[in-house]
């Protein structure tokens, strides 16, 4: 399928709002951040190929930086791949970097880390500015709580409490988070992740639970418990997919310093 | 009409996403927020009457804090009444805050000082997060140019120039600004005008305007010329509406403490 035309392999970073989305992953009966990518690149390159993903995000979940991966013919550039796409994209997706990488570059298995940002709107009423974005939680939240909740899940734990009611066979439900983060800005409340890898829906089921703690319904003790025995499912509910945001992935010796045209600008 | 039931006045803070609005105040063929405002206060009070707002927004432009007036009948308290509003208004409309006036209480004309927020993104690639609230600035700006033209504005001028280009017969286009700050928040530079009252488009004007001079296109020296001469409407262009944001409206001797059930939680 390669053989006639040279092609180069670039990582691409994806900012897109997940409001209107079925989730990252290609969907027959959804439109997907995937299905999207595709077809831009489709148009821009005369190619429908699969377009690879550092990780799966949930409908309605965000991203600054999600990284993918796409082969194009050996003509294009960073810069003018990027420019091509986003002329083809939908408002709510963007390519925002772009580097060549090799062929066998897997922006799954390659990634070293990713962090994910959530976004709690700590007040009583609800936000028309902020409903795309922020998980409304209406009830006086003690954030030393879950300053000192967020504190125990920094290192290597089994996070089976976390992670759905059935535990996968064979696989295992160890991960490693090196930060967790816990900040207030007025009526937001933002809880950030940083770990080598996270089990599906194991950062909203982090928040859910930190916010009981938050709101006196669950003790550290029992929190720390959940941590302990590794019980599959039994940690509290998982906050909505709205208030989460995939807001970076790294790599080794991987620089989206990207081409012409892209990136932020200084003052 | 007010003669067989007892009524009272409540002002209302008001937030909003003009993303999808044709403008603050009615029009017969597009979706405003008085409509919307009237339309939720005849489902909660059952009767249709006119909502006075503190000033207009133009379509696109966003609140955070509008101030509007509601005449209701007498057995509503603040809490109650704004429950039962957003209960019924669309999800990019909210009463964030109410208090009771008195019935003569005009939310225009008692205004002390208004508040604008301009968002503008610099960078040179579009932010799907941020489309409905920053205008892409995709050149280099230099912000202590911007700066020092916005110190310029600080103060009681005629600012015709920034006004339409064909001034009202008899209406001052005379107004006083108490505060201009330029603040960056990484590839965010954020404008907040505070003044006693603004000219229709004033702020989105003195926006593009002092774009024009970070991008080098006009010197301190012509901008300051403008505020001299008091040319009508010979200012910049107007900067892109859903960049705005009305965030703030003071009284004397009025606070939106409003009722149980409202406003900000502490931490």
């Amino acid at each position: 399928m390669d053989s006639a035309v040279e092609r180069r392999t670039f990582a691409l970073q994806i900012e897109y709002d997940g409001t209107e989305y079925g989730g990252s992953q290609f969907q027959i009966n959804a439109r997907t951040i995937q299905g999207e990518l595709e077809r831009a690149l489709e148009r821009v390159s005369g190619e429908r190929r699969r377009v690879g993903f550092a990780g799966r995000t949930d409908a309605g979940v965000h991203a600054g930086a999600q990284v993918v991966t796409v082969r194009v013919p050996a003509k294009w550039n960073a810069a003018a791949l990027s420019r091509a796409l986003n002329a083809k994209l939908p408002e709510d997706v963007a390519v925002v970097g772009a580097t060549a990488v090799s062929e066998e570059f897997d922006p799954r298995r390659c990634a070293v880390s990713r962090r994910y940002r959530y976004q709690i709107l700590n007040r009583k009423v609800r936000s028309p500015l902020l409903r795309r974005s922020c998980w409304l939680v209406p009830y006086t939240v003690n954030e030393e709580a879950v300053r000192a909740a967020a504190a125990l899940l920094i290192g290597e734990h089994d996070f089976a409490a976390f992670a759905g009611p059935v535990k996968p066979a064979g696989a295992s439900t160890v991960r490693r988070l090196s930060a967790v983060d816990v900040g207030r800005e007025g009526p937001l409340l933002l809880l950030e992740f940083t770990g080598n890898a996270f089990l599906a829906h194991q950062v909203r089921r982090m928040v859910g639970t930190l916010v009981e703690v938050g709101r006196g319904r669950l003790s550290i003790d029992e929190f720390s418990g959940l941590l302990r025995r590794a019980e599959p499912g039994a940690a509290g509910p998982a906050a909505p997919a709205h208030g989460l945001c995939l807001v970076g992935v790294t790599y080794e010796d991987l620089a989206f310093g990207v081409g012409e045209g892209m990136g932020e600008i200084g003052g």
